[in-house]
């Protein structure tokens, strides 16, 4: 790391004040929702509608440009001014690879507005009965990050030194309305799938119609799409969803990967008979198998190391208080730090359910719905990012914690597009997609001097 | 039993038609459903009104005369004619109790239309995506025992040297509209709970309501109970709904109890969290609480004779593939030949369920839904259903079969104002409640005949 990194000149008041904002704004976000009383914020839904108006205020009120992308992504960007004598430079993936994309870059004092961008962000969708935080809070604090970034200039604001900044609240993250996760920053990385469109929601309207009555094109959503010389980097932090760091005592870490994952929807079918007439030694009773395979899930995944299996949606048929279930469907969502071990797990599962059903006289089959590679973090960003948390956090131990993410994020999809890096923030009790969920201001402010010092530490990065 | 006993005269011919009649109306009532394909017909709808005006007129068909009572059951009635003299004498439960009832009966060769009736039914109502057997099949063959039996007077037909015979298609035994079963069934006992006029059916709409929707009058729904003074008994026939008799190779059997039943409406809550993030050592997963709830009702209940549980209801909440879940509502269906047995393995699960929730941190509780005393048949009614076996199947063995019923039927109302008596008929692999549940057209013959058999058993019963 270089040692001419320059610290952060923001004074701990302004951190502390930026803090409060992101905790305020939490909760104004909160109060759009689709359902009172608790969190509900699906893509394409009038809420989605209302928070990227809020959000695009917030980015012009910290100087950027605004715009909607044709996936209904939120965007901000502002531009750099600064002397390249002084020490800023533009390290991008096409530095490390021979054959690669070759920024268009000014010279001198001036950056043009067309040169590539460091991408920060997050998304502001939510699952159902959500917290407050996930997601949103990464946003929020790209935001404020900025805002401690930027200087004055002739024209406005503008950031010192740096590349320009975009700041990103994608669309849809969770995949909670049409069952498909990475909707938004699937679009940005260029990576849409045709046959998306035909999905539907649990009402029955299609992904295409949700476009159109949400205003947006479905022709254009090719427009959304970033090209990698477009791009410096992509970092996000988040609140951790899990207790890691809550348990260290530690208030941030370095992300070294985020989960390998496959999600699969399993059907056990057996015989629905009379409850009562129905001896035990005739039963094929498909919620006794599915009960043994949602329990043999836990047994495998709860001896390996880093890996989580968990059933979460389970539906018995026909669902009678006097009748035998004759068939159970329910969902498989595997993670892991890496796929060959997640690919092992799901193998022996399987061989335990062929044991299981067959024991017990029930057919079973799974289809699988979802698969993504484990994504890496990119070694500099990595490293940028612990910078940023030494930097913040000088009294602590020296090496930053670094944590895997057995949970999703929009960086699996930009991972295809451009280098990630991601920053978590302590999570008390790692409470996650429930309204309990929480961050503390005080790890927010941490966060947001954190993620300020990583890129002016990517910004001096020399190589 | 009385050597006196006379044999039906019927032909083999016309049994083997009666049989055929039975089959082909459980295929025409099979085609009044609420859903195209499959069976499902509920209380107080338009099916329930279409089946009953058949059963009316296959009624009136045998020289009965009709009537809907204020409970939407369907009864038809023929009387008697004969001499007492020439041995036909009325039992009654009056009989056997000193200071019981006492019929108001006439005298000489005719029978007055208000003497106690013997009461022969079951029920036309079905579960979803029901059998075409279940209930409708004994009161078809009861149809078919009064054709049989009555003989040519000057005012049309009656029943020769007996006791007047009703019978009653009851309109809801399973309970799937309301929830509560033998609804039917208790208005003729007299034992309905005003309780029950706010419950309501999976659309709001209340018991209340759906009676003035169907045209009866809820205030008048005393007028459907009957005095024990009014019957002699009721006897039904019944597809076994298990697979005893067709294990034991036997067509007919005798039956001595029907269950002793409770329900209960069980909620397992936990805490509902990230999929990804949440390790196992913090989960506090109900789903995998109630899968072991649901496999200790199993082990309990298949260590005991005669006890059968099950969990038919089972529903995860909040049901998302990506979200722990936070609770789950399940339905326990809890029979046995004796009550406190049955009491005894609740308590036994309920220091289980302590145990799992307990060791999961999760939360339990228990809501009864319903409970019903085991009803003993009449030990008389029980001799003439095995006297009336045995003159339909006088090559098997000495001894009819006698098996106790796990499944509920009407006669578990009925048994608070008179004896009750039943009949089951062999279920090939004891399929029921599901489409590919049957019995044969040859069982259906025998159980013709031995209703009947049984019938002249009690009308010339000594005692």
């Amino acid at each position: 790391m270089s040692a001419s990194s320059r610290l952060l000149t923001a004074s701990p008041d302004a951190v502390a004040a930026a803090a409060r904002r992101v905790m305020a704004r939490c909760d104004e976000l909160a109060r759009v929702t689709a359902t009172p009383g608790r969190i509900e914020r699906v893509y394409l839904s009038p809420e989605h509608a209302r928070v990227n108006r809020l959000a695009a205020e917030w980015m012009r009120e910290v100087g950027m440009r605004t715009w909607q992308d044709a996936a209904g992504n939120q965007v901000g960007r502002i531009d750099a001014v600064g002397d390249d004598a002084s020490g800023g430079r533009v390290p991008s993936r096409s530095d490390a690879s021979p054959g690669g994309r070759v920024p268009s870059r000014g010279d001198g004092v001036s950056r043009p507005s067309d040169a590539p961008a460091l991408l920060l962000g997050s998304h502001l969708d939510t699952v159902i009965d959500a917290g407050r935080f996930d997601g949103i809070a990464g946003v929020l604090i790209a935001l404020e990050v900025v805002r401690l970034l930027r200087v004055p200039t002739e024209n406005g604001w503008a950031l010192p030194l740096l590349f320009p900044i975009e700041v990103v609240a994608f669309s849809d993250e969770e995949g909670t309305r049409f069952g498909k996760a990475l909707l938004g920053s699937s679009a940005v990385a260029g990576s849409w799938n045709d046959a998306w469109w035909t999905l539907t929601d649990a009402e029955g309207v299609s992904l295409r119609q949700a476009f159109l009555e949400f205003g947006l094109d479905p022709a254009r959503i090719g427009e959304a799409a970033r090209r990698p010389d477009e791009l410096v980097a992509y970092l996000e932090a988040h609140i951790e969803q899990g207790p890691a760091l809550d348990r260290a005592g530690e208030p941030l870490a370095v992300v070294s990967s985020i989960a390998s994952a496959r999600r699969f929807q399993l059907v056990v079918e057996g015989e629905a008979r009379h409850a009562g007439g129905t001896p035990y030694d005739m039963r094929h009773d498909a919620l006794l198998g599915a009960s043994e395979a949602a329990l043999a899930v836990e047994r495998v995944c709860a001896a390996e190391h880093h890996i989580i299996g968990t059933v979460g949606r389970f539906e018995a048929f026909p669902g009678a208080v006097n009748v035998i279930p004759g068939e159970v469907r329910f969902s498989l969502d595997l993670r892991g730090e890496f796929d060959g071990e997640r690919d092992r797990v799901w193998d022996v599962l399987s061989r335990d359910l062929d044991e299981i059903m067959g024991r017990r006289g029930l057919r079973w089959s799974a289809r699988e719905v979802h698969s993504a590679p484990a994504v890496f973090c990119a070694p500099l960003l990595q490293d940028v990012v612990a910078a940023g948390i030494r930097a913040t956090l000088p009294v602590r131990s020296d090496a930053a914690p670094v944590l895997f993410s057995p949970a999703g994020h929009d960086g699996m999809a930009l991972g295809a597009i451009t280098d990630v890096g991601m920053l978590f923030l302590r999570n008390p009790d790692g409470i996650s997609h429930h309204p309990d969920e929480f961050v503390s201001a005080g790890d927010v402010a941490h966060g947001i001097r954190a993620l300020a010092e990583s890129i002016l530490h990517l910004a001096a990065e020399p190589r």
